[in-house]
């Protein structure tokens, strides 16, 4: 049984793929409730700043607080997504993957943030292909 | 003797409280050169992820890379923004100052990141004058 939170990350994922854009989605919950969704926007928005939790966060708009959510996302966090974790004091992710990309789970848990990782083989085949397909954008993403 | 660039990040910060924002401003450069400049933009776009070096990389758009780049911010960078720096692999920070709000220069040090501090007393007036006037909002801002 798929938790419908993780599987509105997941659709958002797929519409950025859709759209020729990066396949990495993102949604943020309050009490099982779905508050706003988002994904990638490098490549739709020409946005460097717009990963995928990153656009779930702008789409929820302004919070007064953020300790009853859950971050919902199809892939490992990056360091600014960590960093934003940490600064909005968000204190659980659920992350689909992170065969295809480590993230920073290390600080996330230093900072007292619970991750729980899903292992999704569908999240995993998703970023695979799109890394071998393209190589470039993704080391433009990940400023390797 | 100012650096322009960082008078840039200053002015951005003036710009955003005449509009009624919180006046945290930045500059990205690259050889000198200001590549994009960008203000905290929660009051004005209700965004919660533009605090200023945020909207700054947003407004220079894709770069293949930032290892040739400073950013330059008016307050010490949040962990969001410190995360950022670290994701995008920018070597150096020059912080306008650290004295209303402590950063992550722990956190970014550790990863390799130059950070000079001009303590200019302009910034902290700006901050504290800032802070004392609107303590809701700025509180939202950090998510104290």
């Amino acid at each position: 049984m798929t938790d419908p939170v993780f599987e509105a990350a997941f659709q958002a994922a797929q519409k950025s793929l859709s759209e020729g854009g990066i396949p990495i989605g993102a949604a943020l919950a309050r009490g099982g409730e779905i508050v706003a969704t988002g994904h990638n926007e490098r490549v739709q928005q020409g946005d460097p700043i717009a990963h995928g939790e990153m656009s779930a966060l702008r789409a929820a708009g302004r919070q007064r607080s953020y300790r009853d959510t859950v971050l919902y996302t199809t892939l490992a966090p990056c360091a600014m997504c960590t960093g934003t974790i940490i600064q909005f004091k968000i204190p659980k992710v659920v992350v689909g993957e992170a065969e295809t990309f480590p993230g920073e789970f290390d600080l996330l848990r230093s900072r007292g943030v619970e991750v729980v990782v899903l292992n999704d083989e569908r999240c995993v085949d998703m970023m695979r292909n799109f890394q071998r397909d393209h190589a470039e954008l993704w080391a433009e993403d990940i400023a390797k």
